[in-house]
């Protein structure tokens, strides 16, 4: 579902209220500090603004003082833009952040959104967008109450890969779709913050199982309505005591389309996602930062030949965070909503919720809500 | 579960009322009368049979009396040895028929099958066994009590590659198994006798989304323990009135595994089944009746380099069916029960019913009898 005509009219009201974005003439360059220092942050997102054309980092957020002073230095930052979390509400006095990247635990997505909101900046913040529903839903009103966009990390959905892969589907190219099959999975190091479920709020699906369900509602363009699945522990040496090891779940959409998706910490997986349709089949393979690979096949009918696709992302490694982090500066930049919002975060949460639902009922199934 | 101790004795003692095959000097090569005359019949099993050391096709059971002088003509069998359903039953009165090829529509199979054993023939039954459990169970009765010898047409159980598969699955090569996927399925033409309910007892779960069940069983060496399911109908084009159109299933075993599988008659699929363990994985494509292709990767560890196996099983087209013919063929011969048993085939069919209960639940899940 995208956002409603009410949701854009909000947006619109509250877009009056931005004077550092809508008023002043715009900044070239939108100034973002980054919040948490792990390797997406440093990594990816970092290095994929510095590459882009309308991003910049100009602040950091860390408990660690020594590696905060060693990237300010190399991304040319002020020490007085290097913030603790203690300190991090005041960013909202620093006029040269327009913007946050949060790239924390799970569980503390929720909080440093609503006090970046408070601030009056913008919020990138990865996924999943947090561990529960209520928690997506203070996400939202905060950020619809300051002012200031929000846009959840698909960086899938915005992939030249992965949007071809949708344009085949959209298209009618595969005929009707019938059923998707998607797997995403790694064989996880013990003392991961992943394994701890305060931290991650829940094992592999919340983790890497949620770029299946995104990938499935986003290339099909459709919601399911129940979900089944199972959970499991295979391997009972101390690092699933807190998390399900594996996960295993069905969608059913409204057209009839039937997903299944697997998903796990246990086995290294290549993810992927694999439609198929009357006409012909794709495969989006996969999730990775890098080297996304689409292949397609549309059987030959009535005379036509069959037709291939063989589509291969490569690209130097941040690239497809230069496209998310340009993304959504031009949409500050443009003060228009980003396409995988709040409100498309929040579907996912609701959908994963409903997933161990299922699979606490006995395994059954759940109807989505 | 393989036969029990139990079975076994009364098998033994079944075998001393087999004067044909136990006690005079054993004949060559078993004699197969052919019931039904479809392309599994004739392309299949009847060239198999020709091309292996251990059988002969001596006579022919169909309702087409100009197929069959033809066949009879092409196998060298007498007009005297050409049955009519209606004659079946006087195939008792033919020493030159040892065992009967059963290729009939599902729901002929359990008739057919007790008939045959009835006549003191053994039986050779392909899959689906039949299209209810008490069907199923009629047939193990009749022939244990006529003391013929029943198997299940599992012909990839006797496979080279799969067998292959299986051997790196239960050796540990893989680790412990966390996850694995299958599907199989075709987009079917109108007017099949498969679209019959009452022929086929249900849609492509029966047909060949038998095969992922009995793979991810017979790979695995384990029973699952509950089964999720949904089915659906995405083409409203009249083929879809009696049976399903999609299905995608769970499967939960005792160690944890969890196996997600899907079938279609809406879109053709190379079928295969993937499983991934915490060392390496593997992947079997597919079920077809040649060129079955392992994949495995084995993931480098502790100094270990990493290892790779490329198994590709290309074969005549018969050679499957060489296998599978001589295979029961020497069990006759031997006296010895197959391992595509009775209940094994009883045992995929109580799974798909557990499968349909589950998805005629809303979708929910049931547990496996």
């Amino acid at each position: 579902m995208p956002l409603t005509r009410r949701d854009f009219t909000r947006l619109a009201a509250a877009a009056t209220l931005l004077p550092r974005v809508a008023l002043a003439a715009p900044p070239k360059k939108i100034r973002y500090a980054v919040v948490g220092l792990g390797r997406i942050s440093v990594d990816h997102f970092m290095p994929g603004t510095r590459a882009g054309a309308l991003g910049e980092i100009t602040a950091l957020v860390s408990g660690h003082p020594e590696k905060a002073k060693k990237l300010a230095a190399a991304y040319n930052i002020p020490e007085s833009s290097i913030y603790t979390y203690e300190t991090y509400d005041q960013i909202r006095d620093n006029p040269n952040i327009d913007a946050v990247y949060i790239g924390l635990p799970n569980s503390m997505h929720a909080e440093y959104t609503i006090r970046a909101a408070k601030a009056g900046k913008h919020v990138l913040c990865e996924k999943p967008m947090a561990n529960t529903v209520a928690e997506c839903q203070s996400m939202i009103a905060a950020c619809m109450k300051a002012g200031t966009l929000l846009m959840i990390a698909y960086r899938c959905q915005l992939e030249r890969t992965t949007l071809h892969a949708k344009q085949l589907v959209q298209s009618g190219a595969l005929g009707k779709i019938q059923v998707i099959e998607s797997c995403n999975g790694f064989n996880i190091a013990p003392g991961e913050w992943r394994l701890n479920r305060a931290l991650a709020g829940g094992g592999p699906l919340m983790d890497v199982g949620i770029y299946s369900v995104n990938a499935c509602r986003f290339l099909l363009g459709e919601e399911p309505t129940r979900v089944s699945a199972y959970t499991s522990v295979v391997d009972h040496d101390g690092r699933f005591t807190e998390v399900e090891e594996n996960v295993s779940w069905t969608m059913k959409f409204p057209s009839g389309a039937l997903a299944s998706c697997t998903t796990t910490y246990g086995s290294n997986m290549q993810g992927y996602v694999k439609i198929h349709g009357s006409k012909g089949w794709l495969n989006l393979d996969g999730f990775g930062y890098s080297s996304i690979h689409l292949t397609a096949h549309i059987f030959g009918a009535n005379g036509d030949p069959a037709q291939t696709v063989d589509d291969l992302e490569v690209g130097f490694d941040p690239a497809q965070f230069v496209v998310e982090s340009d993304y959504f500066s031009k949409c500050i930049l443009d003060n228009t909503p980003p396409g995988p919002s709040g409100e498309e975060g929040l579907r996912d949460i609701a959908l994963m919720m409903s997933i161990y639902e299922a699979a606490a009922h006995s395994g059954g199934d759940a109807s989505v809500s």
